[in-house]
């Protein structure tokens, strides 16, 4: 590195300390603010946001314009874009998030001990969160939403490519927090395209209780290497649908038919397709014509294959595969032990679902497939934070510990235990 | 490294990689066994361990005399010690823990959506879990006992200096999950000397879920930074008292007091007092000569020694510190406010405590101080899983993601989202 780089990198590095720092004070404010100040300043956000609607429009046509000659490709753009529909789901978002009860001071399981005395938890805010992004302006306003309603104080740090909606939906937000008299730094928008602030974002553990990465496999993985905070991880979603000899035929074909074509590039889309060979001959040929009709490119085993003549083989690294794309891996397996066996070993844990009629199958796959979401009878599609009620999401948690699945306000928050007593002493 | 250490340290890691492998294959046996094996389990390891009782003593007095004769303090040695006493406390915890209602499988919050869907929470194993410790050979039952009810498998690296009190506790172990059916692999403890099986067991991300350290904190800190698999950190306890001037002056005495001297050397031990300015002068006086009787050191502030003349003036450093032993800091404050800034710089978000009648006060205090455990009217000590209802503990977090305070059975589960449909698909 030559001096000019060095001197740039720690006036960044000074630079995000004294982010930190404010974030922090922040978070004491927001941490005890009232639930009415924390939904007033959430309600003022969304009517900014229509309020600024033309803005916020003109703001991002000046991100696609960039991104179009810069050569971005389609499914990025197609992220990148806001639409007037786009306000609209942000407005409403964060008037179902202000909706929400709030988590914040929720005391549970108050008991009596035999000592005398009572001991419950108390949920409380986790402190500053920072998130780190791709391209989706919206996270901007989900993000800080989420992080204000439970509480925390946000740094919330997007990709270049969307610098200018960003910064509108920035303002939006600072127009709310003075309306409810929430202090400015309750959500700091970091609009350097610097990558050393998310290098020193990363590291600041004094500063930042926890760090959502959102964006590709590369990204989280360097993040979560060189984090000193803790990570909530978004990885991959290598999401399967098994369809069961006792399936419902028709619901089987609705439901793998969705999970894959609703939307091609989202986490939760349906990868690979199981399907018990005593049904195989029914599910595949009719499901396999809708998917080429609609243009997914279908990748199969050998026995799929014979169904499905002409298609291409699958090979053992089509099962690791997250597409993101309208293509899709079949496998025929003999039954749902070989299912669960094949979605253990090539999954990756996000959302995976079963059709099936038969109660006590239903009942071990719900029980034994360690996913973040396990279903029955229903699309993966469904795996997100609106869906499930969270208002809205910052990340689909691909780990174990803490939050699991969709991430909402309560994965922002934490549990602290309380003891009441009257002057009761340890023997 | 010469190449002989080199071969060693690739054995080793070949001989935790297998233990790893056998681990997470035990894991999916243990994670699915009904309730009633788990507890089978759990009472006949008590049993063995009252049965081994004679064992038991001998073998420990063998890890004692080779203590003694390697000079080790007499804090480790009175924690290496194994009782009658002692012997009876392990079995009781297994059986409480054994009492308690299982985790797994609880689904919670299931509710409809708007869309059709029921969504709710599984409560689930984490997998395998791999405990690392020292001196006190009662971790090996309890970790055992708590991993195995929540459904885990169990690595379990306890410290050389109570190497055969730990075999001797693993071999009742082995004929619990003999007499239960469950696979030996459930719990395995590691009985080599060599460091190098610490730092292979903190790197298989691929087979151990979760790491929890429990030592002095420069162990905690070295594995926190090496882990490649995600820790549940217990690192120091710098407790607080706060004692009100709309305190109740015996409560007040009672709590501080026993909150210094029950136990000197736990981490749920007060380790500095603060005291309102309109209170002290009737608090301390009194309880300054109580603990000076105990043998307590008093180092105070400024104020602290105009009304206890003659102990030392405690420095900037004594605020921090953790003693573990008959040392206590004291520091006269304004009122709550400063108590609450003091506890916020200089603490260690441990277990903090108030003592007021004031009902204002108490609310405010146990909402703001952001530490695993608040209390009112009750001394710190009672910061302990058992103490807590959880049966025993594996650690007590001082992390505020997953898990804090005092861990149990719960904390070594996660939450899976369900979603039960009837051929719901997203539109």
């Amino acid at each position: 590195m030559n001096d000019m780089n060095q001197d740039m990198t720690s006036a960044i590095e000074a630079q995000m300390t004294a982010i930190g720092q404010r974030a922090r004070t922040a978070s004491r404010i927001v941490g005890h603010a009232e639930t009415r100040t924390k939904d007033a300043a959430l309600l003022a956000i969304a009517d900014a946001l229509e309020a600024d609607e033309t803005t916020l429009l003109a703001e991002n046509r000046l991100d696609m314009e960039a991104g179009r000659i810069a050569g971005l490709e389609s499914a990025l753009l197609d992220r990148l874009e806001i639409t007037p529909k786009g306000v609209k789901a942000m407005a409403q978002g964060l008037r179902e998030i202000a909706a929400q009860t709030d988590p914040v001071g929720e005391i549970t399981d108050l008991k009596y001990r035999p000592s005398g005395i009572q001991v419950g938890r108390m949920r409380v805010p986790l402190g500053v969160i920072g998130v780190i992004y791709e391209s989706r302006p919206n996270v901007t306003a989900d993000a800080a939403a989420l992080c204000l309603k439970a509480g925390n104080a946000a740094i919330l740090r997007g990709g270049s490519e969307a610098l200018h909606s960003n910064r509108a939906i920035a303002a939006c937000i600072q127009q709310g927090l003075a309306v409810a008299g929430l202090p400015a730094d309750a959500v700091q928008v970091i609009d350097t395209a610097d990558r050393a602030a998310v290098g020193a974002l990363i590291r600041m553990a004094e500063y930042v209780d926890v760090i959502v990465p959102r964006g590709g496999k590369g990204l989280i993985e360097r993040i979560s290497r060189e984090a000193r905070v803790p990570v909530i991880k978004h990885l991959d979603g290598v999401c399967h649908v098994y369809i069961d000899d006792r399936a419902d035929l028709e619901k089987a074909i609705t439901v793998a038919y969705n999970a894959k074509t609703q939307r091609y590039g989202t986490c939760n889309t349906l990868e690979t397709l199981l399907v018990a060979e005593g049904i195989a001959d029914r599910v595949l040929p009719p499901l396999g014509r809708m998917y080429q009709e609609k243009g997914v490119e279908l990748r199969g085993c050998a026995r799929t294959r014979d169904l499905l003549p002409g298609i291409a083989a699958a090979t053992e690294d089509d099962w690791y595969e997250e597409y993101l794309a309208p293509i899709l891996a079949i496998r025929v397996v003999s039954d749902m032990d070989e299912a669960m066996d094949h979605i253990a070993r090539y999954g990756s844990a996000h959302t995976d679902a079963i059709v099936t009629e038969d109660y006590s199958r239903a009942r071990r796959f719900l029980r034994e497939v360690d996913s973040s979401s396990v279903m029955v009878n229903a699309s993966t599609r469904f795996a997100d934070g609106g869906e499930y009620g969270l208002g809205a999401e910052v990340g689909i948690s691909t780990d174990k510990l803490h939050a699991r699945g969709p991430v909402g306000v309560e994965g922002l928050t934490t549990q602290k235990f309380i003891v009441l007593g009257d002057g009761h002493i340890r023997r």
